[in-house]
């Protein structure tokens, strides 16, 4: 890991987060890559880098960016068509506003955590017979995402043309999601506890101008988008993901085959007026492919539960207490090359039995107590 | 008004926000407010305290905190019900799921702005035959509602017994709602663009503690809530809103009448372990009484359009160009004094015809445009 404070000398590097760097913009970003790529290619600079180099075993990542807001998108068609089949059986797969505008809506931006940090199964009401019951969710799962985050704000509507005028860069989300609470409470104003006790991404932020050999075809869309929704540099991302869960592969979705892009949902998410700030993210929703080894979450994988995964000697429909998620992506990069993205892990830690609901308990409620958790 | 920097002379009250003061917690608060109230009617610090006193017309009001995360909850069962039967006739009213727990999501907090900040009219996809149409909504509304901010963060859930300690105090929110762009997007997920574009707040925040004298006793609950959701100190709020239009009243909500307490709210939204940060506010939904005077907005008041409100010499169904509205609320104090809250305000202006959406149009398109925009 290259520590840019002693070889570029600039105060935006002794900074916690990326924000200052970010908001700089998108020429700024441009100049400082192409300076870190002389430093590490250019043998002259050898001296001077190394000295600054730390190797990863030994740093600990931070979460790289203060988080404004958050926006989660649903832009595969065949994990929101899977969805609406288990959830909606006999009825349309999609709702009819779908092919007209990446739906989308707001998450909590004060539960992003880095890549690492435990993720507390939550609990909540669930469906019950009747009357819903109380307890740890017992259909816990990932969603595995991509996130793009704005480095330059606006306070103007951001045209797809404009998209790599704002975004920073792409990294690696996994959009935690309780099955059973997210189920009970989402009508009619859609998901809220199901997933705001943790979303995890990656530490690292792949610039946009990296991605450019990345950049795929746009998925064929009928109807036709809105004039909004169109223009120049409205291309997709062939970004391969991979899915582990306690270390087997169960999954590689693909990037490129998204319906919406992700200019398109930053045009939608702007175009009402509703300004951006640096560090503000939005996620892709969950990607998933055509066919069930490229589906991005156990929903879709186990089929709503009905078809379990077996995974070493075991099966899983959801994930169970001390499982262990790790989402990886490449793109294309020059001469055949591939960028990687890092990885976005979390391991599932059991609710604490002694969780504090008042100021009758006063401490955290013994050894698994909330307030060892580290945000 | 009251400079509190030079009269108290300690830092927190040079920031450019609460956040810093409010973080300090709930002890803290109670000091200060003593104090306060003690230079201000004690004879003896007169000379003292003039000095630091500014009259309310020569100052410019400012956003009293730096917003973290912004939770929208639902939870006045007039209003609910009068929207079920709106939106969906002949179904039931409310949802299965509404009298088991406060439904809420998450709202934008990059575009939560103070009281007289212009709203501009949001653009967005509006239900057509057979498409949807785009262009500046036609049915945008208001909607009165309470907010409440968290001084005292949490990592553990705060249950209904700790409110107090974590809440700082109550404002008013016009939580500015796009009816046809909202109904149009929000299946499956939720509010989103029909929200997102503008929430107006009122610059001064009521300290809990001075809304002792206001709390009432909770609302008649049935079924009985889970043990999460109760507890002592579980008590409405006595606050009498006012909504006027262009001047004129057009509705009295009494919040008295929510279904579901602020310590319900705080209760359900940190039980799955979401932790809480000084800034974060959730608000209580539109405040609706029984009657059609006491509805708390538009699509209310003229039940979807059918029964246009009559405003001196002209008709409203939804929000025209130059409206401007006001909502305000009083709280009953010691000895049969009312607490004011201030206000909270906003005219509409049209949106922008040049709204740039690409780079192919470099400015802010004319005289209207964004780029003037105060956030």
């Amino acid at each position: 890991m290259l520590d840019l404070l002693p070889v570029l000398g600039e105060q935006v590097f002794a900074e916690r987060s990326l924000n200052a760097f970010m908001a700089q913009g998108r020429a700024r970003c441009g100049d400082v890559r192409a300076r870190i790529t002389e430093l590490l290619t250019d043998e002259r600079h050898r001296r001077g880098v190394e000295a600054a180099l730390h190797p990863l075993a030994g740093v600990r990542l931070h979460r790289p960016f203060e988080v404004g807001d958050y926006v989660d998108f649903y832009a595969s068609e065949n994990h929101a068509a899977n969805v609406g089949r288990l959830f909606r059986p006999g009825g349309e797969a999609l709702m009819p506003n779908w092919k007209h505008l990446p739906v989308g809506y707001h998450g909590r931006s004060g539960t992003v955590v880095v890549s690492g940090t435990p993720v507390l199964r939550p609990l909540g009401q669930r469906p019950g017979e009747g009357a819903p019951t109380f307890g740890p969710s017992r259909r816990l799962d990932f969603e595995a995402e991509v996130g793009f985050v704005i480095g330059a704000g606006s306070t103007v509507p951001i045209g797809v043309g404009a998209f790599a005028d704002h975004v920073f860069g792409a990294f690696l989300v996994n959009d935690w999601s309780a099955r059973d609470i997210q189920a009970w409470e989402s009508r009619p104003l859609g998901p809220f506890l199901g997933k705001s006790f943790a979303t995890s991404i990656s530490p690292w932020i792949v610039p946009l101008e990296a991605l450019e050999q990345a950049r795929t075809a746009m998925p064929p869309q009928d109807p036709r988008p809105l004039p909004y929704l169109t223009g120049p540099g409205n291309t997709g991302f062939d970004l391969a993901l991979e899915i582990r869960l306690n270390g087997q592969v169960v999954s590689c979705p693909p990037f490129s085959g998204m319906y919406w892009t992700p200019a398109q949902m930053l045009a939608h998410m702007t175009v009402n007026g509703a300004r951006t700030r640096t560090g503000d993210f939005f996620a892709s929703g969950t990607v998933s492919g055509p066919v069930r080894e490229q589906r991005g979450c156990l929903l879709e994988l186990s089929w709503g539960g009905a078809e379990p995964l077996t995974l070493g000697g075991s099966v899983r429909s959801f994930l169970e207490d001390g499982d262990e998620v790790v989402i990886t992506a490449t793109a294309p990069a020059a001469d055949g090359a591939r960028i990687g993205f890092g990885e976005v892990t979390g391991r599932i830690l059991p609710g604490p039995p002694g969780r504090v609901v008042g100021p009758t308990r006063p401490s955290a409620g013994g050894p698994r107590g909330l307030g060892s958790r580290s945000w």
